[in-house]
């Protein structure tokens, strides 16, 4: 039997979550969202119930999923805590914030994190994306299994600290790597070069490292050791200092792997 | 009618190449290679005529196409020039070097630079990749146009100072973010967690970025001034000294551009 399941949020994690746990067939009972019009416009096209007011929240679920931002956690949990009945199964969906930040309000407790960038307007392959869980109880993890594995192919136990570890790699690879190519495109769109020209070279960077550690098979004038090209483009990095100081700070860093 | 074109090298690059101008119908009618049994497998099995001897080489080819390393082309092109006859036209295949280090040994002279990252045992989509061409003599520019749009979609015209920056922007792109991936990495295999879980995020991290702008999508606690995720991060790379410098530095950068 699929637990039932009340959703919390109207973000974009909460809108990616809702359309895949519908398409898997999970039965997403209600969703909670403070703004009635937002909320109305999130549950319409998807056909699900919802409320914008906390004594109408389903009392019955098997589960509640809070897809909040960080700081609104500790808030949201209280005032659901005090909606619901003694027993009630409540998850964070957050890679940074403790299982421990809804003890206060619910024994039974957990986390329910996808590793994944959303955004608005764009759909992403839910079943390869690793849904990271953990729980208070050991039947509350295999409740969180078996919802993980209908949405996902791969579900991963992931304690406070293994969680933590999985949320700093996920921001170096995606908001530091994010930030690496805005840097990359000003530089082009300052000598009006096209960034698309990169993006062959990013689907590759992306995917070899899928094949070959990225340990062994660095390229690239640093791990080279190659001083001339490097002082071609600090000298070109002059006027952007603070591109400047990053390619000197990953530069050293690699030439440090290689010793 | 399709110029006759000698390659000279037997890498990476020349490899990859070699391969997609076979596959293009491009006349390769020879390979010079240093070491007489690597030049021999190379080009065996793509049955192009090949010679170690700088006194065999073709003297009537259209083009002379250097792929060595960025070091050694002006020694290639000095050795290349004593064997030709006046009017040979040369091109190199390298991002970060000059057109002008060919002029001593070419009058004719041009650069011919794929825009991508090549590695032994994986073929790419070659006909998505850039290549910039440059030459001194306009003729030559529209033989470099014409060869390049028969191996690829994509043909720009890129003088000395836009290839560097394109170089550049290729470092940033490919370089520096494989080395965030490997620190990534590093911190999930210190807690025997799997560097497979952060594919999905890498994969669509690169594909983002080809359709929102990095600069108006990037996420994360930096960009949110999340300082309590940040805090959190940098006390766990407390035991982490160069991942802590290049988080603290990227977050920074990443804070001044939404100043």
């Amino acid at each position: 039997m699929t637990p039932e399941v009340v959703l919390v949020g109207t973000g974009n994690l909460a809108s990616h979550l809702a359309r895949r746990m519908i398409e898997c067939g999970v039965a997403l009972v209600q969703v909670f969202g403070r703004d009635p019009e937002k909320t109305k416009r999130f549950c319409a096209p998807l056909q699900i119930p919802w409320t914008s007011h906390w004594e109408a929240i389903r009392q019955d679920a098997d589960l509640y999923m809070l897809c909040v931002s960080d700081q609104a956690i500790p808030v949201v949990a209280s005032l659901l805590g005090k909606q619901l009945k003694e027993g009630a199964f409540a998850v964070h969906t957050s890679g940074a914030t403790s299982i421990e930040v809804l003890a206060p309000f619910f024994e039974r407790r957990g986390v329910f994190y996808p590793l994944q960038t959303f955004s608005a307007g764009r759909s992403v392959a839910f079943e390869h994306i690793p849904v990271c869980i953990d729980a208070a109880a050991p039947g509350d993890l295999e409740l969180l299994r078996q919802l993980g594995g209908q949405i996902s192919h791969r579900v991963a136990e992931a304690g406070d600290e293994a969680r933590l570890t999985l949320h700093l790699a996920a921001v170096i690879s995606n908001n530091f790597v994010n930030h690496l190519y805005a840097k990359a495109f000003q530089l082009l769109e300052e000598k009006n070069l096209s960034p698309s020209l990169l993006y062959p070279l990013i689907e590759e960077t992306a995917r070899k490292v899928q094949e070959i550690s990225p340990l062994a098979s660095q390229t690239g004038p640093a791990i080279r050791g190659d001083q001339r090209t490097i002082d071609r483009h600090l000298e070109y990095l002059s006027g952007f200092p603070d591109i400047r100081e990053i390619y000197q700070l990953l530069t050293r860093s690699i030439q440090s792997e290689s010793l």
